[in-house]
């Protein structure tokens, strides 16, 4: 088995490789932009590391692995237009940069050419990748829509919020992964086990990102602290401290949610205070525990070789005891 | 065969029956609301002629007949924001009613619903649909990106207008033909040649729609003529006249052409007469029908009964001859 930088390498060799100097320049040119960004390429990691669990030469994955990359990167240019984001890994976002209809008209060509990477496969595994990353895809549509409606709505509810982020990031890590195991013409139960490792670990990963952002260490983590609570996001920290709280709790946190005005570094001191003494900072990390937890006896469950076992243990570890 | 009314109607009862009832309504609504406004549906009836043509019941490829019109109502709602179209069909369109986020990421969804619907075929017919789908759809952006650059260029020449058309609508209508091909497992060369038919007959078709944009009856058209003109469409029309016209003629038309200010009547009426005095509104006839006589002698040189020729071209003559 190979290690994690070594996938990573792999994968963004192959990406650098492919030929974007196509006409309309316009219309490329983004997508070269934005997969030059770079990023953790987790998603196509997993899908070649799973193609070597399940027994085949990871670069065998390799075109599956760049279309789950090219949809993330497709869904990431949407968002952001949605999002009136500026910034994306600390460069201009593409409708920035270029405009919007050009971000749009890029984005709906990198989902398409995403599809064409499957097209390297057989006509069985072919029909098994597409179906699996159109069921995915959709799923990641609906998971950005509840995100958007979420933000106008009051009454959000935590099982709402958690199948939101299982839609909106969870199913793509349990897809990647799932994806390197239909490659690799494994049974339809290690399909299936694999996939749902990866979904409980990405819910874990979601809420572990939340939870960091507003804990976690600013020069490391990679973005600014506090994001999250100046943009009034509805997060598992922010319901679960709405249903722990007291009244007045409840009512201090719901008004500095309620604006977007006032002293910034004052807010974020007294949100994370509240996250604290509601005990929501102590029930996200439970909850990132029980579902790191799921997602490793998931793996323990599988009958494939310990040494198999032992990658997917260290990458699901890196992942969580990230303080980045 | 059936006639294609018959086809027509087959077509909007499978539409109308496909449940979009789902949550969240923001993501489904706008998919419902666009496939509600109608339309000519004329490429998902070529789907369905095409298999009858090739020896299989319509019935048969009514899956792949609506991913092409998916495929083309996708295509719509993100145009309709690029070009910030106020009315589609009539009706206001999905950014007007909804916003443009909802119409970014509807759009996004009926893409990937119409990559869904080849899940009914079996692999291998899968694979060459899914294929020649993301193919098709890839040039559908190119064509919809040089559309865009060239309202910005002032150097456009007729190849590229040409090729433009070629890849934002014929392509399309060539696809669809072939998809009836290869859901009835036809030969490579019928395939093909089915290809080209479409292609050449959209070439004439859009060329057409051009030409009735600026001479059609209003009444009939269901467009305000003169439409193109006032958005100084850079259309076969006004680039042939720039060709053909004396210096004076030049000048007067790119003076036109240069502002969308002015008494609108009469920009109308000066324009088209420019078009008639430089000929250009002749040479456009002209290339209508070289390129629907050139689809018309693919079709004749094919190897399928005289009458299944026959309804091809009956629809061909039908929509070529449609003053409206």
């Amino acid at each position: 088995m190979q290690s994690i930088v070594k996938y990573k390498e792999q994968i963004s060799a192959f990406i650098e490789s492919i030929s974007l100097d196509r006409s309309p320049k316009d219309l490329y040119d983004p997508i070269s932009y934005i997969l030059s960004l770079g990023g953790k390429q987790i998603r196509p990691v997993l899908t070649l590391m799973s193609a070597e669990v399940f027994g085949i030469e990871a670069n065998k994955a390799i075109h599956a692995a760049t279309a789950i990359e090219l949809f993330h990167n497709f869904s990431l240019m949407h968002d952001d237009i949605m999002d009136d984001a500026s910034l994306r890994r600390g460069n201009a976002t593409v409708h920035e940069k270029w405009d919007v209809n050009t971000a749009i008209l890029s984005g709906d060509a990198m989902l398409i050419l995403a599809y064409q990477y499957f097209e390297e496969y057989e006509p069985e595994t072919f029909r098994d990748l597409a179906k699996l990353f159109s069921k995915t895809a959709i799923e990641v549509c609906e998971g950005q829509q509840w995100d958007i409606c979420f933000e106008k709505r009051n009454d959000v509810q935590i099982p709402e919020y958690l199948k939101m982020i299982e839609y909106k990031t969870a199913v793509l890590v349990g897809a990647a992964l799932k994806m390197g195991a239909i490659v690799a013409k494994t049974s339809e139960k290690n399909a299936n086990d694999i996939y749902d490792f990866g979904l409980n670990l990405g819910l874990a990963f979601q809420l572990q990102d939340d939870y960091l952002d507003a804990f976690g260490d600013e020069a490391t983590f990679g973005k600014t602290i506090g994001g999250d609570i100046l943009e009034n996001k509805k997060t598992y920290l922010y319901l679960k401290a709405l249903i722990n709280g007291t009244a007045e709790q409840k009512q201090e946190l719901t008004k500095y949610f309620s604006t977007t005005e006032g002293d910034e570094a004052a807010k974020i001191k007294r949100v994370k205070e509240l996250f604290v003494e509601t005990t929501s900072a102590t029930d996200s990390q439970t909850l990132i525990k029980d579902y790191t937890e799921k997602a490793l006896s998931i793996l323990d469950g599988m009958d494939i070789p310990a040494e198999k076992k032992e990658l997917l243990q260290v990458f699901s570890n890196e992942l969580m005891n990230r303080r980045v």
